[in-house]
């Protein structure tokens, strides 16, 4: 019989134990912190109707839709954000959820689009979001809980970059455009990437801005300086009652965060930050790496005034934001953040005498009732083949205990990095495992 | 604009927080549970080519995989189960993994079944593996990690019942029924279920069985009794050197696991256990709730030879289980295990001063800091308001500060099942959390 060769579809990738024991530990993580802040988790199914999904992130996400026809004929296809299954879901159970309501939700999204970059069809996203909230302290709690999340996943230095859609808005009515605003936000969140001269052109050109306007508009966006100083200049700009109110509220949010406790250099207003999407209409935020901020935003997200509208006339504002993990995975890997290790646990086993094959077991067991994992060599081959496989895997110790061991009680504990061993006891004699073999067992 | 009905698709289902934080710390558990003996995480995509899934899992299978085309064109499908990806997985790695290779797996899989009896489309398993292992070790090692993960859930009365494929070969091959053992143990899996007659029926119509010999496969498929009992009454039915095997092996298991220490009464031989599936080739095993074995397994696995036969020459045997954690949900639902509750941590924090917002959003960020989750309530609402939605949501306390509290550095605690308030110092008098609050913030 002919073999089937063992492939990956094109566009996905598998997660071998040394890349997918930390990107447990960042779901962890970010479930940890998202909790702590009393987001609930909710799940929805991978596959929606074709109708939900459809038409709600342009057409770029149309395109990259995976449909089909289920066995009942039904049109269906894969979810491509967490975003669009929240809006359908609280339309349908909003009755029963209450307002506010706060959620977190992590799971894959599926996108056909071309594979490069290390981009992939598959990836998991982090997202949490307040629901029913009109106020400021919503906004400023999701800054709170970026900072956190960051902190927490071990990251020391980074930047959540926060602007207002209210004060975009109010800039552009100073500049007599408003009615190309939303276009022209969709330019602007390129700057970064794309450059000065590559923006001008679009807005010149696709949305025919006189070259004037194109120049102030990227003028306003290139504003900088300190939190204070940027404000102070967006001021007499942001002319209007949106304008102003978008400037009260970013003030009022960098007070408060900075009030929380972050340090001032973490939180940092950006006139460039537009997110492209049409659908925020206030606090906008996006989180860049000090070490590596050309992999662009780890985590984005912004206040949305109606999330639902295409499910319910129930009017549900909200903000939230979502962490790429895997695109942030990627980068602890570049940055050397992630441990090489295929081993879940510190302490291996050896099985050297076949005859306490259940004497090793028990041990094994009493290990782990005490908290301490360890992974039971299965065979009772060569001692050296078991300490290189246990070298391989990156297990920190081996405990050995041969038939002498076992008459003796005692037990041999090898550090595997020095190759150095101990002499230790296995009771205290009073059954119980000896302190010192437990606490030579503590990572 | 017309409304688009927000609804869920058909034979899928959505989790709200109060089923979602169950589901996700019986996952937590599962994790905690595999890592402590050694297993390591891995995953792969939800799609995969269809030549990699179809014909593995038999007609039924290959009936219910969702397939279609992706953008490329390519004949894609998605995931039915975890083994088969395992399978496709070890072929292709082996040589980075190295023997043995310990892995568990958690993840959604699809099948376009019938929907009934509260069985979705969508559902997620939890398995876990060893593969490249021929001893025994594994096999006892599969049951102890079963007993473990279900005393880990929670469960005091529940049964692992273990067979051995090679005592029912062994078995068939005696009464000359050897050519036709794929089919009878397939139909003998339904025993339990379908009952003497209807499984009488299949063996003497569909398999042509003479009466004799049908009734003996069901005779000794109901052997009952101690475990000892049991082996002793199949030893003489079970010759040849396949049926001595199996026999050796299993009375091995059975002394080992209990030396490891897991209570007689959890683990039984029970020589009708067959699993339908034609992989399994050694120890075979399910686990019955006390309290709700109608529903059936809840986990399941057994030993194979070969995993990976279709993708690779290179024999893989081992050993693995897969918890139905879904099923699993359901049924502590129905046993009434699952607490009642919408929020993931204990203690709201009232919104009752709007002067002190960032008080309060630094009263919030002390607590998280010291370990106590809290949900800040996001408007300055009516108190009353605020305690209905604490009460809703399931929280066991709210702490509240008005201006008179913030001037004197106090703090009223409410506890909301028995409406009863406390009146607490905020701070200890060197700048920290007073240990009389901390106190009484812990569960």
């Amino acid at each position: 019989m002919a073999l089937i060769e063992p492939r990956t579809l094109k566009g996905f990738r598998d997660y071998l134990p040394e890349t997918m024991m930390p990107r447990e530990r960042l779901m962890e993580t970010a479930r940890k912190v998202y909790r702590s802040y009393g987001f609930a988790p909710i799940d929805t199914p991978a596959l929606e109707y074709e109708e939900i999904l459809t038409g709600k992130g342009g057409e770029e996400s149309d395109k990259q839709l995976y449909r089909f026809e289920d066995h009942g004929g039904r049109k269906v296809a894969l979810r491509f954000d967490l975003t669009v299954p929240l809006a359908r879901f609280v339309a349908q159970y909003h009755n029963d959820l209450g307002l506010p309501f706060k959620r977190y939700h992590i799971g894959p999204v599926w996108r056909g689009e071309n594979t490069q970059r290390g981009r992939y069809r598959e990836f998991i996203q982090c997202d949490f979001d307040t629901i029913g909230v009109e106020t400021i302290t919503a906004d400023i709690e999701a800054v709170l809980v970026v900072h956190d999340l960051f902190r927490a996943l071990g990251f020391e230095k980074f930047q959540i970059r926060v602007n207002n859609r209210k004060v975009l808005n109010g800039l552009l009515a100073s500049l007599g455009l408003s009615e190309h605003s939303a276009g022209i936000l969709r330019v602007l969140d390129k700057l970064p990437k794309a450059g000065e001269a590559k923006v001008r052109e679009e807005l010149t050109t696709a949305l025919a801005l006189d070259g004037t306007r194109a120049d102030e508009v990227i003028r306003i966006a290139s504003i900088s300086g300190s939190n204070a100083a940027i404000l102070a200049e967006l001021k007499p700009l942001a002319r209007g009652e949106t304008g102003e109110k978008g400037l009260a509220e970013l003030a009022e949010l960098l007070r408060c965060v900075e009030a929380a406790g972050v340090p001032a250099e973490r939180v940092q207003l950006d006139p460039s930050i537009a997110r492209g999407l049409d659908y925020y209409t206030g606090t906008i935020l996006e989180t860049f790496l000090g070490d590596l901020p050309a992999i662009g935003s780890v985590c984005s997200g912004g206040r949305y005034d109606n999330l639902a509208q295409l499910y319910t006339k129930e009017r549900m504002p909200g903000i939230g934001a979502s962490l790429g993990l895997d695109r942030l995975l990627a980068a602890m890997e570049e940055l050397g953040m992630l441990e090489k290790r295929r081993t879940p646990v510190s302490l291996m086993l050896a099985f050297f005498d076949p005859q306490h094959l259940s004497d090793y077991l028990r041990l094994a067991s009493r290990l782990r009732a005490a908290g301490i994992g360890v992974e039971f060599y299965p065979e009772p081959k060569k001692l050296g083949a078991q300490l290189k496989y246990a070298d391989r895997r990156g297990f920190k110790r081996a405990l050995i205990l041969g038939s002498d061991e076992w008459k003796n009680g005692r037990c041999q504990l090898k550090d595997l990095a020095s190759g150095t061993s101990r002499d230790l006891a296995l009771e205290d004699g009073r059954g119980a495992l000896s302190p010192e073999l437990l606490a030579a067992l503590t990572d």
